[in-house]
């Protein structure tokens, strides 16, 4: 049985802090993983800006609920339950994925969890390192066939570890940098991988 | 984080093969394995009865088709998605479990293969042994806290292996067999028991 493991934002929603500094103005809070490569001290620092702006959960979670998935992601989601397993794996968190989960028909999704006192966020807990690639080797153990699908650099151990990976509109320069992991440039192309695989996957198993 | 782990029939549909034995009035198919201990040979007797009446793949999805979720299932499960993430552990197999899924808004679940040639289930593949069991366990590696429940011998070992386990409506030989497994009558109750169990982890894992 295979099941498609999906990134999360760039993939089905938006990037969430992108998002959240459009919203609120807070121009800092773009900053990504591009522009501090160290995740934590990106973390940190983001930290830091909505203490400093008085930026609560609260307020964070009324920006989030006012965002939609992708274009598209919704019925694309729905195909791929019908087929196989979905579960989406995410460096996200769950405070943050509600209001996005609860309009894809919440699908199962393995996240982190920020660290929240009285509506202040104080800090974040990773619920493991390479937290992504650790879940494609837990479902390869207990004999699942894994398509997975994302769209940057934390993604790139996941797309590796799985049966099959693919990228979902990367960047130029990931692509440049992993030139062995196929693209996908829309869901129709992604379908049309992963029915593929599916296919390989199971003729090497009869084989 | 905490997943909850759900038997699917008995805790959210009604049991498959009683009701395609109810619905096809193939008496033969009712056998469960506390008629049959021994699940294989208990599968291979279905298999055989199912050739014996010509019993196609399709004629039986079609009468699973018809079925529908336990009373209150769906809600209960709504409100379980709302709150935790949650995973199906069943073993039922994928090719009996589309329909009633798909009533459910597509849990994620873990379950087994029939082998079918020609519209004719020739045999079945189980995805592992033990299948419950090893994946509480996996998502006890991946950091997750774990809650579950089932109804039945099947699930005992999944049921101790979880942070917590509680009983869904079990038959009393079963009560009687694991009187220190806690037990729910009622979905209200398992709402119950599960808002403590995640109340008691969230307070062990700040203590």
């Amino acid at each position: 049985m295979h099941i498609a493991c999906l990134d999360l934002e760039g993939v089905l929603v938006p990037e969430i802090w992108i998002s959240v500094a459009e919203r609120t103005g807070i121009e800092e809070l773009r900053l990504t993983t591009r522009d501090i490569s160290d995740y934590d001290e990106l973390m940190n620092h983001r930290l830091k800006i909505m203490r400093e702006h008085g930026l609560t959960l609260s307020a964070i979670q009324s920006v989030i609920a006012q965002l939609h998935p992708l274009p598209g992601a919704a019925d694309f989601l729905h195909w791929l339950r019908e087929r196989w397993q979905v579960v989406i794996l995410s460096d996200t968190f769950y405070d943050f994925a509600g209001p996005l989960m609860a309009q894809l028909n919440r699908p199962t999704i393995f996240c982190h969890n920020l660290v929240v006192e009285d509506d202040t966020v104080v800090g974040y807990k990773l619920r493991q390192p390479d937290a992504k690639r650790a879940v494609v080797r837990a479902l390869e153990e207990l004999n699942f066939t894994t398509m997975a699908t994302g769209d940057s650099y934390n993604d790139t151990h996941m797309l590796q570890a799985a049966d099959f990976g693919a990228f979902f509109c990367p960047p130029e320069n990931v692509i440049a940098e992993f030139p062995d992991i196929p693209v996908a440039s829309d869901y129709a192309q992604l379908q049309e991988l992963f029915s593929k695989a599916a296919e390989d996957l199971d003729a090497a198993v009869q084989g």
